[in-house]
């Protein structure tokens, strides 16, 4: 539509310095090919969307609600499906929520935007895991924070070094974290870390608010799910983000926040200028859904699905990648981590593999610091166990000609 | 779950100070009871929503693409929708746009959001008519502008007092404006006002976006549709907001933009910091409902029992009302505007007004700046013939005491 010769010179504001299109997304749009091998991704398998009982709960919800599923709602969300949630965040997550704590997101990711809205300040300083979830950082970065890394290993977030930190940094206004399996790692805190966590913000003297980000947590292969950082607060300082996206279907964008209930007012206000609420009749399909059918057993059926292919690409990866390279075994969750010797560039392995047919995301966007090109993210919720194995040996080609 | 006594203060950012829950919004919750005859709201008649063709579209779409609609999608939106939403705006609003010109939002109030964080620095100026859609002030607001409210009255905005607008004000980032039907007052700009305004931007030296709200502009009564701003521009400058919610439902939480394709590029990466995308299975839906149905033929059943509500509003006003009160008299949209005699506080009309059981929304909200106590919003899209008259009177009544 655009006059090039006459065009204006749009006046952005500086935060649209910080964003920009990923010089890896363009390279993983050639990996939509269905031949291509895709490690990249974050999906759950379509495969498994459990499509005609939603076909059963939308004629249900036309039938009976229509009128209001079609028309404006509140803010807060559909009262039976916050109910809901709360119901299971308290038997599965050990949070003591109502009602009144929960505010309906449009996917968990605008959690993380009304986060941003509600507390930084350009130049306020976020802290976070090292790695950490690049949505995060996406939508943290539109109010023009300073992001601190704090190490992290495999038992969770060093304490001592966020003893430093917090003692180092001024205006620390959100730490934030993924205690269960993290996106992009894989890792899962430890039950004494989580503790130590807790312990070493409380001391700290800081206010900071706390965002757990759990997008994951029930899909647990293995062992038991550990309590929520939200669980252990006695302070009202963590807020848990929740979505429907990974145990139910990513489609409909509905995720959920679980805040003290004063908070969670100003995360509804906030919601309100940014999108008036979510899709009312998603969330009516949600909670009728939730309510008609065993939601305990549909997870089990994707932790095993999930929990085998898994299996399949540690298998792989033991047999196939050369020595010297190490990797997470998670317990839980979409991906795993793989850290290649120094020097070894996963963005050119990327390109090297992309032309071999698999397709992964290099891991030093992971980290709002930079650094670490060394590393790469492997998603194996959307593979079968035969295409991880074709895949991985593939990829363990290509990397042992970037290491010699 | 917050522990009073030991509770953190939560270090919220300063744009926070300006998010207040809104006085006027607690006293109409209390007109959610079914009694109330309610001119509040700017909800659309549910009893006109096409609830047996969505669900026999909703059937078709999981039996269809059930994996693709359930499944994480891109951040524009679904192509076949954006080519058709193209395709009907240049129809009907005479742009020439292609899919690349197209965002699909979260509804037309995450476009707002959205143009705020594209835009607006701390202190920079939004130029608005006066008065404007609150909504906007909202989103706008966390951005922390300042607004400058331009007179405006029945044939649109002043171009004159818009060009020293502009000649006085600095950084003028965004100018906002409805120019058909806006909400609140119902006015619609004349064809000479949208010219006159695009000459006095061009020529003022401004870079500033112009940001076209139209969600209301095919529910026009009476009369030929103006030609859209966005179809008099030549320099990529303003941006269309449009929306599904009141030509098909609110509910889906489905609106676009259209901007010049380098804009909405910009668009799109802020977009995908704060929900990732729309809701797909909505997209989905919406798309092969426009496909399968006649949608001028809906649209213009809406035409026909709005106008006629508009009719009886208008009517019942000038037989009910006492002397000396101005209104509106709109040719679309769903709301009219009532100034009351200088003096007459609206709020408190409306407390009065509530205890006879009829609602309605006090003007002074929608002047950023400030002011104007004495008007009054009224909707008459969602309340039959006979209750707009029993209401109207209702109201007559208690502003000639309010007037003595």
């Amino acid at each position: 539509m655009r006059q090039i010769d006459k065009g204006v010179r749009w006046p952005f504001a500086d935060r649209v310095e910080g964003m920009k299109a990923s010089e890896i997304r363009e390279i993983l749009k050639v990996t939509e090919r269905p031949d291509m091998i895709s490690f990249a991704g974050g999906l759950p398998d379509p495969e498994l969307f459990p499509i005609g009982r939603i076909g059963e709960i939308s004629r249900l919800v036309l039938e009976r609600f229509g009128k209001e599923a079609l028309q404006y709602s509140t803010t807060e969300g559909y009262a039976p499906l916050r109910r809901t949630i709360a119901g299971r965040m308290n038997r599965v997550f050990g949070t003591r929520a109502g009602e009144s704590n929960i505010l309906l997101t449009s996917g968990s990711q605008q959690g993380l935007d009304l986060t941003g809205k509600l507390f930084l300040d350009k130049g306020d300083t976020v802290v976070c895991e090292s790695p950490t979830y690049l949505g995060a950082i996406q939508a943290f970065k539109a109010y023009e924070p300073r992001f601190v890394e704090v190490v992290t290993d495999d038992d969770g977030m060093d304490p001592e070094a966020l003893r430093k930190a917090l003692a180092r940094e001024p205006n620390v206004k959100v730490i934030y974290v993924i205690p269960d399996f993290q996106n992009p790692t894989g890792r899962t805190w430890t039950l004494e870390r989580r503790k130590q966590f807790m312990d070493v913000v409380r001391s700290s003297g800081t206010n900071a608010v706390i965002i757990e980000d759990n997008a994951y947590g029930e899909l647990r292969f293995e062992g038991e799910i550990l309590p929520s950082l939200a669980s252990m607060d006695e302070e009202g300082r963590v807020v848990f983000l929740g979505t429907f996206s990974k145990t139910f279907c990513p489609g409909y964008r509905v995720g959920w926040i679980v805040a003290d209930e004063a908070l969670r007012e100003k995360y509804v206000l906030a919601k309100q200028a940014a999108d008036l609420h979510t899709s009312s009749i998603n969330q009516r399909e949600i909670s009728l859904y939730l309510e008609h059918y065993d939601t305990d057993e549909h997870i089990a059926m994707l932790r095993s699905v999930y929990g085998k292919r898994r299996d399949a690409m540690v298998g792989a990866i033991a047999e196939r990648f050369p020595e010297g390279i190490r990797h997470t075994t998670p317990q839980g969750g979409l991906f795993l981590w793989v850290e290649l010797p120094a020097g070894v560039d996963a963005k050119k392995v990327l390109l090297d593999s992309v032309g071999q047919g698999v397709a992964f995301v290099p891991g030093g966007p992971f980290f709002p610091c930079g650094g670490h090109q060394n590393t790469m993210r492997l998603n194996y919720s959307n593979c079968s166990e035969e295409r991880i194995a074709e895949g991985i040996a593939k990829l363990g080609s290509v990397i042992k000609l970037h290491m010699r």
